[in-house]
Protein backbone atom coordinates (compact mmCIF):
# COMPACT_ATOMS: atom_id res chain seq x y z
CA UNK A 1 0.00 0.00 0.00
CA UNK A 2 1.88 3.06 0.99
CA UNK A 3 5.38 3.97 1.49
CA UNK A 4 6.75 3.57 4.59
CA UNK A 5 6.13 6.92 6.29
CA UNK A 6 9.91 8.11 7.89
CA UNK A 7 12.91 8.23 4.79
CA UNK A 8 9.75 9.00 2.46
CA UNK A 9 9.09 12.27 4.02
CA UNK A 10 10.70 15.45 3.20
CA UNK A 11 8.44 18.66 4.32
CA UNK A 12 6.55 18.99 7.64
CA UNK A 13 3.25 21.14 7.50
CA UNK A 14 2.13 22.55 10.31
CA UNK A 15 -1.52 23.66 11.32
CA UNK A 16 -1.26 26.63 13.68
CA UNK A 17 -4.28 27.43 15.45
CA UNK A 18 -4.86 24.60 17.99
CA UNK A 19 -1.76 22.66 16.64
CA UNK A 20 1.20 25.17 17.16
CA UNK A 21 -0.64 28.25 19.46
CA UNK A 22 -3.26 28.01 22.11
CA UNK A 23 -5.46 30.76 20.35
CA UNK A 24 -8.49 29.51 23.27
CA UNK A 25 -6.72 31.01 26.30
CA UNK A 26 -4.79 34.09 23.88
CA UNK A 27 -7.86 34.80 22.29
CA UNK A 28 -9.84 34.57 25.68
CA UNK A 29 -6.96 36.89 27.30
CA UNK A 30 -7.50 39.68 24.37
CA UNK A 31 -11.21 39.25 24.85
CA UNK A 32 -10.96 39.94 28.31
CA UNK A 33 -8.32 43.04 28.25
CA UNK A 34 -10.42 44.57 25.51
CA UNK A 35 -14.08 44.15 27.47
CA UNK A 36 -11.97 45.35 30.77
CA UNK A 37 -10.95 48.51 28.86
CA UNK A 38 -14.47 48.97 27.44
CA UNK A 39 -15.98 48.59 30.73
CA UNK A 40 -18.30 45.83 29.28
CA UNK A 41 -19.48 42.76 31.01
CA UNK A 42 -18.71 39.50 29.32
CA UNK A 43 -17.28 36.13 29.70
CA UNK A 44 -14.03 35.72 27.85
CA UNK A 45 -13.84 32.40 27.74
CA UNK A 46 -17.74 32.07 26.36
CA UNK A 47 -16.59 34.42 23.91
CA UNK A 48 -13.74 32.76 22.46
CA UNK A 49 -15.61 29.49 22.60
CA UNK A 50 -18.49 31.18 20.63
CA UNK A 51 -15.59 32.83 18.07
CA UNK A 52 -14.34 29.73 17.14
CA UNK A 53 -17.52 27.64 16.76
CA UNK A 54 -17.86 30.30 13.56
CA UNK A 55 -14.56 29.33 12.27
CA UNK A 56 -15.24 25.92 10.13
CA UNK A 57 -19.19 27.58 9.08
CA UNK A 58 -17.70 31.05 8.00
CA UNK A 59 -15.05 29.36 5.68
CA UNK A 60 -17.31 26.45 4.30
CA UNK A 61 -19.45 29.97 2.86
CA UNK A 62 -16.07 30.08 0.59
CA UNK A 63 -15.57 26.47 0.05
CA UNK A 64 -18.96 25.96 -0.93
CA UNK A 65 -18.57 28.80 -3.47
CA UNK A 66 -21.62 30.87 -1.34
CA UNK A 67 -18.87 33.52 -0.74
CA UNK A 68 -15.93 34.75 -3.17
CA UNK A 69 -12.69 34.42 -1.72
CA UNK A 70 -12.87 36.25 1.95
CA UNK A 71 -9.81 36.61 4.21
CA UNK A 72 -9.83 34.89 7.61
CA UNK A 73 -9.66 38.50 8.98
CA UNK A 74 -12.74 39.49 7.47
CA UNK A 75 -14.53 36.30 8.33
CA UNK A 76 -13.59 36.93 11.93
CA UNK A 77 -14.92 40.50 11.66
CA UNK A 78 -18.11 39.44 10.38
CA UNK A 79 -18.53 36.65 13.02
CA UNK A 80 -17.39 39.46 15.82
CA UNK A 81 -20.26 41.70 14.82
CA UNK A 82 -22.51 38.88 14.89
CA UNK A 83 -21.52 37.43 18.58
CA UNK A 84 -21.34 41.12 19.70
CA UNK A 85 -25.10 41.36 18.82
CA UNK A 86 -25.49 38.30 20.51
CA UNK A 87 -23.85 38.63 23.66
CA UNK A 88 -26.24 42.33 24.18
CA UNK A 89 -22.94 43.89 24.25
CA UNK A 90 -22.18 45.52 20.80
CA UNK A 91 -22.75 49.31 22.07
CA UNK A 92 -19.66 48.94 24.10
CA UNK A 93 -17.46 47.67 21.14
CA UNK A 94 -16.29 50.59 18.78
CA UNK A 95 -14.69 49.93 15.47
CA UNK A 96 -11.13 50.59 17.15
CA UNK A 97 -12.29 47.57 19.79
CA UNK A 98 -13.43 45.55 16.97
CA UNK A 99 -9.99 45.84 15.00
CA UNK A 100 -7.94 45.17 17.96
CA UNK A 101 -10.19 41.74 18.74
CA UNK A 102 -9.71 40.84 14.97
CA UNK A 103 -5.84 42.11 15.36
CA UNK A 104 -6.07 39.15 18.48
CA UNK A 105 -5.07 36.28 16.22
CA UNK A 106 -2.30 37.47 14.92
CA UNK A 107 -0.86 37.19 18.66
CA UNK A 108 -1.37 33.96 20.02
CA UNK A 109 0.80 32.49 22.38
CA UNK A 110 2.59 28.85 21.31
CA UNK A 111 2.21 25.80 23.05
CA UNK A 112 5.33 25.77 25.76
CA UNK A 113 7.02 22.96 23.74
CA UNK A 114 6.60 24.26 20.38
CA UNK A 115 9.32 26.16 19.58
CA UNK A 116 11.70 23.58 21.21
CA UNK A 117 10.29 20.87 19.00
CA UNK A 118 10.34 22.57 15.68
CA UNK A 119 13.73 23.90 16.48
CA UNK A 120 14.44 19.75 16.63
CA UNK A 121 11.91 19.05 13.43
CA UNK A 122 13.67 21.75 11.29
CA UNK A 123 17.45 19.92 11.68
CA UNK A 124 15.83 16.98 9.54
CA UNK A 125 13.02 18.48 7.62
CA UNK A 126 12.04 21.40 5.90
CA UNK A 127 9.06 22.81 8.01
CA UNK A 128 6.48 25.42 7.01
CA UNK A 129 3.13 26.31 8.73
CA UNK A 130 0.34 25.93 6.48
CA UNK A 131 -2.81 27.51 8.03
CA UNK A 132 -6.35 29.08 7.32
CA UNK A 133 -4.95 32.03 8.79
CA UNK A 134 -3.72 35.23 5.98
CA UNK A 135 0.02 35.37 4.68
CA UNK A 136 0.25 38.44 6.82
CA UNK A 137 -1.44 36.82 9.83
CA UNK A 138 0.75 34.08 9.72
CA UNK A 139 4.04 35.85 9.55
CA UNK A 140 3.05 38.45 12.36
CA UNK A 141 1.89 35.32 14.35
CA UNK A 142 5.05 33.49 14.11
CA UNK A 143 7.33 36.10 14.76
CA UNK A 144 5.40 37.38 17.55
CA UNK A 145 5.28 33.70 18.95
CA UNK A 146 9.24 33.86 18.60
CA UNK A 147 8.72 30.28 16.22
CA UNK A 148 11.46 29.35 13.16
CA UNK A 149 9.75 28.19 10.00
CA UNK A 150 11.75 27.71 6.63
CA UNK A 151 8.54 29.00 4.84
CA UNK A 152 5.22 30.35 5.73
CA UNK A 153 2.37 28.96 3.70
CA UNK A 154 -1.44 30.09 3.85
CA UNK A 155 -4.36 28.90 2.49
CA UNK A 156 -4.42 32.58 0.91
CA UNK A 157 -1.97 31.43 -1.89
CA UNK A 158 -4.60 28.92 -2.89
CA UNK A 159 -7.47 31.39 -2.42
CA UNK A 160 -9.68 28.51 -0.91
CA UNK A 161 -9.06 26.87 2.38
CA UNK A 162 -8.29 23.70 4.63
CA UNK A 163 -9.79 21.02 4.39
CA UNK A 164 -10.10 21.46 0.94
CA UNK A 165 -7.47 20.08 -1.60
CA UNK A 166 -6.13 23.11 -2.97
CA UNK A 167 -4.07 24.57 0.41
CA UNK A 168 -2.36 21.16 0.42
CA UNK A 169 -1.62 21.29 -3.43
CA UNK A 170 -0.43 24.65 -3.85
CA UNK A 171 1.69 23.94 -0.73
CA UNK A 172 3.25 20.53 -2.89
CA UNK A 173 3.73 22.70 -6.03
CA UNK A 174 5.42 25.82 -4.62
CA UNK A 175 8.34 23.43 -2.71
CA UNK A 176 8.17 21.32 -5.66
CA UNK A 177 7.58 18.21 -3.79
CA UNK A 178 5.05 15.49 -4.41
CA UNK A 179 2.64 15.48 -1.82
CA UNK A 180 3.23 12.35 -0.85
CA UNK A 181 6.46 13.94 0.49
CA UNK A 182 4.92 15.93 2.95
CA UNK A 183 4.20 15.19 6.79
CA UNK A 184 0.59 17.41 7.85
CA UNK A 185 0.96 17.65 11.37
CA UNK A 186 -2.29 18.78 13.45
CA UNK A 187 -4.42 18.36 16.16
CA UNK A 188 -7.60 17.92 14.00
CA UNK A 189 -8.93 15.28 12.30
CA UNK A 190 -11.02 17.16 9.80
CA UNK A 191 -7.21 18.99 8.69
CA UNK A 192 -5.91 15.25 8.49
CA UNK A 193 -8.59 14.44 6.23
CA UNK A 194 -8.14 17.06 4.06
CA UNK A 195 -4.49 16.61 3.57
CA UNK A 196 -5.01 12.65 3.25
CA UNK A 197 -7.38 13.08 0.32
CA UNK A 198 -4.69 15.77 -1.15
CA UNK A 199 -2.22 12.93 -0.98
CA UNK A 200 -0.21 14.10 1.93
CA UNK A 201 0.87 11.92 5.02
CA UNK A 202 -0.41 12.84 8.44
CA UNK A 203 0.39 13.07 12.38
CA UNK A 204 -1.96 13.87 14.96
CA UNK A 205 -0.43 15.62 17.86
CA UNK A 206 -2.73 15.90 21.03
CA UNK A 207 -3.32 19.10 22.54
CA UNK A 208 -6.15 18.09 25.17
CA UNK A 209 -6.18 21.64 26.41
CA UNK A 210 -7.06 23.46 22.86
CA UNK A 211 -10.26 24.42 23.27
CA UNK A 212 -10.10 24.95 26.59
CA UNK A 213 -12.12 23.40 29.76
CA UNK A 214 -15.81 23.98 28.73
CA UNK A 215 -15.11 21.62 24.57
CA UNK A 216 -13.81 18.47 24.19
CA UNK A 217 -10.76 18.16 22.06
CA UNK A 218 -10.01 16.11 19.36
CA UNK A 219 -9.08 12.16 19.95
CA UNK A 220 -6.61 11.15 17.21
CA UNK A 221 -8.60 9.30 14.61
CA UNK A 222 -8.47 7.26 11.63
CA UNK A 223 -6.69 9.19 9.44
CA UNK A 224 -3.48 9.57 11.58
CA UNK A 225 -0.82 7.53 10.60
CA UNK A 226 1.66 8.75 13.52
CA UNK A 227 0.10 10.14 16.45
CA UNK A 228 2.38 12.36 18.82
CA UNK A 229 2.28 14.03 22.35
CA UNK A 230 3.63 17.09 21.11
CA UNK A 231 6.34 18.26 19.01
CA UNK A 232 9.30 17.02 21.18
CA UNK A 233 7.39 13.61 20.86
CA UNK A 234 7.30 14.25 16.90
CA UNK A 235 11.16 14.80 16.98
CA UNK A 236 11.65 12.03 18.36
CA UNK A 237 9.19 9.96 16.38
CA UNK A 238 10.85 11.12 12.99
CA UNK A 239 14.46 10.37 14.23
CA UNK A 240 15.68 14.13 15.29
CA UNK B 1 7.79 65.14 -0.63
CA UNK B 2 8.13 61.04 0.43
CA UNK B 3 8.29 60.82 4.12
CA UNK B 4 10.99 59.97 6.09
CA UNK B 5 12.15 57.04 5.76
CA UNK B 6 12.85 55.54 8.88
CA UNK B 7 9.65 55.32 11.73
CA UNK B 8 7.85 54.46 8.33
CA UNK B 9 9.11 51.47 7.01
CA UNK B 10 7.53 48.03 8.67
CA UNK B 11 9.38 45.74 6.03
CA UNK B 12 12.89 44.92 4.64
CA UNK B 13 12.14 43.17 1.53
CA UNK B 14 15.65 41.52 0.34
CA UNK B 15 16.92 40.83 -3.04
CA UNK B 16 18.64 37.30 -2.95
CA UNK B 17 20.89 36.42 -5.69
CA UNK B 18 24.16 39.02 -5.49
CA UNK B 19 22.63 41.20 -2.19
CA UNK B 20 22.29 37.77 0.44
CA UNK B 21 24.57 34.97 -1.19
CA UNK B 22 27.52 35.22 -3.60
CA UNK B 23 25.90 33.36 -6.82
CA UNK B 24 29.08 33.81 -8.84
CA UNK B 25 31.64 31.95 -6.32
CA UNK B 26 29.19 29.49 -5.68
CA UNK B 27 27.91 29.07 -9.29
CA UNK B 28 31.73 28.65 -10.38
CA UNK B 29 32.38 26.34 -7.74
CA UNK B 30 29.60 24.09 -8.63
CA UNK B 31 30.33 23.91 -12.59
CA UNK B 32 33.85 23.30 -11.54
CA UNK B 33 32.83 20.70 -9.67
CA UNK B 34 30.86 19.00 -12.38
CA UNK B 35 32.95 19.50 -15.27
CA UNK B 36 35.49 17.65 -12.75
CA UNK B 37 33.58 14.74 -12.22
CA UNK B 38 32.51 14.39 -16.06
CA UNK B 39 36.33 15.38 -17.33
CA UNK B 40 35.34 18.48 -19.33
CA UNK B 41 38.00 20.92 -19.69
CA UNK B 42 35.85 24.34 -18.81
CA UNK B 43 37.03 28.23 -17.49
CA UNK B 44 34.45 27.48 -14.98
CA UNK B 45 34.16 31.07 -13.43
CA UNK B 46 33.79 32.49 -17.17
CA UNK B 47 30.99 30.02 -17.41
CA UNK B 48 29.28 31.60 -14.26
CA UNK B 49 29.19 35.03 -15.96
CA UNK B 50 27.84 33.64 -19.06
CA UNK B 51 24.90 31.55 -16.88
CA UNK B 52 24.12 34.64 -15.41
CA UNK B 53 24.37 36.80 -18.74
CA UNK B 54 21.17 34.91 -19.66
CA UNK B 55 19.35 36.17 -16.43
CA UNK B 56 17.78 39.31 -17.37
CA UNK B 57 17.04 38.27 -20.81
CA UNK B 58 15.54 35.12 -20.40
CA UNK B 59 13.40 36.82 -17.95
CA UNK B 60 12.98 39.64 -20.30
CA UNK B 61 10.93 36.91 -22.49
CA UNK B 62 7.90 36.61 -19.19
CA UNK B 63 8.03 40.02 -18.69
CA UNK B 64 7.19 40.79 -22.24
CA UNK B 65 5.02 38.30 -22.69
CA UNK B 66 6.86 36.46 -25.66
CA UNK B 67 7.32 33.89 -22.65
CA UNK B 68 4.08 32.54 -20.36
CA UNK B 69 5.19 32.22 -16.69
CA UNK B 70 8.54 30.01 -16.47
CA UNK B 71 10.10 29.46 -13.56
CA UNK B 72 13.51 30.35 -12.70
CA UNK B 73 14.37 26.48 -12.77
CA UNK B 74 13.40 25.99 -16.35
CA UNK B 75 14.80 29.58 -17.62
CA UNK B 76 18.28 28.11 -16.23
CA UNK B 77 17.97 24.79 -17.50
CA UNK B 78 17.62 26.32 -21.30
CA UNK B 79 20.07 29.24 -20.95
CA UNK B 80 22.33 25.88 -19.93
CA UNK B 81 21.62 23.89 -22.36
CA UNK B 82 22.42 26.96 -25.14
CA UNK B 83 25.58 27.57 -23.54
CA UNK B 84 27.07 24.19 -23.08
CA UNK B 85 26.87 24.26 -26.72
CA UNK B 86 28.74 27.26 -26.86
CA UNK B 87 30.99 25.98 -24.92
CA UNK B 88 31.83 23.60 -26.77
CA UNK B 89 31.11 20.79 -23.95
CA UNK B 90 27.37 19.68 -24.27
CA UNK B 91 28.40 16.13 -25.20
CA UNK B 92 30.28 15.75 -21.67
CA UNK B 93 26.93 16.58 -19.37
CA UNK B 94 23.87 14.62 -19.69
CA UNK B 95 21.10 15.18 -17.82
CA UNK B 96 21.58 14.46 -14.67
CA UNK B 97 24.84 16.72 -14.53
CA UNK B 98 22.89 19.69 -16.18
CA UNK B 99 19.85 18.65 -13.54
CA UNK B 100 22.56 19.45 -10.97
CA UNK B 101 24.00 22.56 -12.08
CA UNK B 102 20.05 23.83 -12.48
CA UNK B 103 19.92 22.89 -8.30
CA UNK B 104 23.56 24.91 -8.04
CA UNK B 105 21.23 27.65 -7.89
CA UNK B 106 19.30 26.00 -4.54
CA UNK B 107 22.86 25.92 -2.95
CA UNK B 108 24.68 29.39 -2.59
CA UNK B 109 27.11 31.15 -0.21
CA UNK B 110 25.51 33.90 1.96
CA UNK B 111 28.15 36.74 2.32
CA UNK B 112 29.76 36.79 5.39
CA UNK B 113 27.86 39.29 7.52
CA UNK B 114 24.43 38.25 6.25
CA UNK B 115 23.53 36.10 9.01
CA UNK B 116 24.44 38.43 11.39
CA UNK B 117 23.14 41.70 9.57
CA UNK B 118 19.58 39.93 9.17
CA UNK B 119 19.58 38.69 12.78
CA UNK B 120 19.87 42.47 13.62
CA UNK B 121 17.40 43.30 11.05
CA UNK B 122 15.12 41.14 12.00
CA UNK B 123 14.86 42.87 15.66
CA UNK B 124 13.53 45.40 14.08
CA UNK B 125 11.43 44.83 10.70
CA UNK B 126 9.54 42.27 9.66
CA UNK B 127 12.18 40.80 7.05
CA UNK B 128 11.58 38.40 3.85
CA UNK B 129 13.37 37.37 0.82
CA UNK B 130 11.91 39.37 -2.36
CA UNK B 131 13.68 37.23 -5.07
CA UNK B 132 13.43 35.78 -8.79
CA UNK B 133 13.69 32.40 -7.92
CA UNK B 134 11.43 29.88 -7.26
CA UNK B 135 9.54 29.64 -3.72
CA UNK B 136 11.02 26.19 -3.53
CA UNK B 137 14.22 27.66 -4.98
CA UNK B 138 14.49 29.87 -2.28
CA UNK B 139 13.16 27.82 0.25
CA UNK B 140 15.97 25.61 0.18
CA UNK B 141 18.72 28.44 0.04
CA UNK B 142 17.80 29.91 2.68
CA UNK B 143 17.77 27.01 4.68
CA UNK B 144 21.08 25.57 3.52
CA UNK B 145 22.92 28.67 4.05
CA UNK B 146 21.53 29.05 7.44
CA UNK B 147 20.06 32.54 6.86
CA UNK B 148 16.75 33.34 8.52
CA UNK B 149 13.66 35.56 7.57
CA UNK B 150 10.46 35.78 8.49
CA UNK B 151 8.41 34.57 5.65
CA UNK B 152 9.98 34.12 2.19
CA UNK B 153 8.24 35.73 -1.02
CA UNK B 154 8.81 35.11 -4.00
CA UNK B 155 8.18 36.31 -8.09
CA UNK B 156 6.48 32.80 -8.46
CA UNK B 157 3.62 33.80 -6.30
CA UNK B 158 3.08 37.31 -8.64
CA UNK B 159 3.81 34.86 -12.09
CA UNK B 160 5.85 38.07 -12.82
CA UNK B 161 9.41 38.86 -12.66
CA UNK B 162 11.06 41.94 -10.98
CA UNK B 163 11.30 44.57 -11.95
CA UNK B 164 7.94 44.32 -13.35
CA UNK B 165 5.64 45.85 -10.64
CA UNK B 166 3.81 42.92 -9.71
CA UNK B 167 5.95 41.00 -7.49
CA UNK B 168 6.38 44.16 -5.47
CA UNK B 169 2.57 44.84 -5.51
CA UNK B 170 1.96 41.10 -4.22
CA UNK B 171 4.70 41.18 -1.27
CA UNK B 172 2.82 44.62 -0.04
CA UNK B 173 -0.53 42.83 -0.64
CA UNK B 174 0.30 39.57 1.33
CA UNK B 175 1.98 41.40 4.15
CA UNK B 176 -0.82 43.20 4.57
CA UNK B 177 1.37 46.45 4.35
CA UNK B 178 0.97 49.41 2.17
CA UNK B 179 4.22 49.24 -0.54
CA UNK B 180 5.80 52.55 1.42
CA UNK B 181 6.10 50.50 4.18
CA UNK B 182 8.34 48.26 2.49
CA UNK B 183 11.98 49.13 2.07
CA UNK B 184 13.57 46.85 -0.71
CA UNK B 185 17.03 45.85 -0.26
CA UNK B 186 19.28 45.31 -3.01
CA UNK B 187 22.47 45.94 -5.13
CA UNK B 188 21.23 46.21 -8.26
CA UNK B 189 19.72 49.37 -9.33
CA UNK B 190 17.11 47.39 -11.91
CA UNK B 191 16.05 46.00 -8.89
CA UNK B 192 15.59 49.03 -6.96
CA UNK B 193 14.25 51.30 -10.29
CA UNK B 194 11.59 48.46 -9.84
CA UNK B 195 10.51 48.44 -6.56
CA UNK B 196 10.53 52.55 -6.79
CA UNK B 197 7.72 52.95 -9.53
CA UNK B 198 5.64 50.23 -7.61
CA UNK B 199 5.66 52.52 -4.62
CA UNK B 200 8.71 51.06 -2.18
CA UNK B 201 11.37 52.77 -0.63
CA UNK B 202 14.83 51.53 -1.56
CA UNK B 203 18.04 50.61 0.09
CA UNK B 204 21.65 49.89 -1.94
CA UNK B 205 23.79 47.51 -0.14
CA UNK B 206 27.38 47.79 -1.85
CA UNK B 207 28.36 44.25 -3.41
CA UNK B 208 31.49 45.52 -4.90
CA UNK B 209 32.78 41.25 -5.57
CA UNK B 210 28.87 40.32 -6.65
CA UNK B 211 29.85 40.17 -10.59
CA UNK B 212 33.16 38.24 -9.66
CA UNK B 213 36.47 39.63 -11.18
CA UNK B 214 35.49 39.86 -14.90
CA UNK B 215 32.80 41.88 -14.67
CA UNK B 216 31.66 45.46 -12.74
CA UNK B 217 29.41 45.53 -9.73
CA UNK B 218 26.62 47.69 -9.84
CA UNK B 219 27.16 51.11 -8.14
CA UNK B 220 24.82 53.09 -6.04
CA UNK B 221 22.34 55.19 -8.68
CA UNK B 222 19.95 57.37 -7.90
CA UNK B 223 17.27 54.79 -6.87
CA UNK B 224 18.94 54.44 -3.65
CA UNK B 225 17.35 56.08 -0.62
CA UNK B 226 19.94 54.53 1.78
CA UNK B 227 23.32 53.28 0.46
CA UNK B 228 24.97 50.91 2.86
CA UNK B 229 28.36 49.27 2.63
CA UNK B 230 27.02 45.30 4.02
CA UNK B 231 23.90 44.15 6.52
CA UNK B 232 25.71 45.01 9.23
CA UNK B 233 26.14 48.66 8.01
CA UNK B 234 22.09 48.92 7.27
CA UNK B 235 21.37 47.54 10.12
CA UNK B 236 22.87 50.69 12.05
CA UNK B 237 21.73 53.14 9.60
CA UNK B 238 18.09 51.28 10.21
CA UNK B 239 18.66 51.52 13.94
CA UNK B 240 18.52 47.89 14.79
Amino acid sequence: MTAPLIGSIEVLAFDIFGTTVDWRASIAEHVRAVAADRGAELDAGAFADAWRDHYLPSMALVRSGSLPWTSLDELHRRSLDELLDQFAVASSFDEAARRRLVRAWHDLRPWPEAGAGLERLRSGYVTVALSNGGFALLTRLVKKAGLRFDAILSAELARQYKPSPEPYQTAARLLDVQPERILMVASHNWDLAGARQAGLRTAFVERAGEKGPLRQADRPGGEAEIVAADFLDLATKLGC
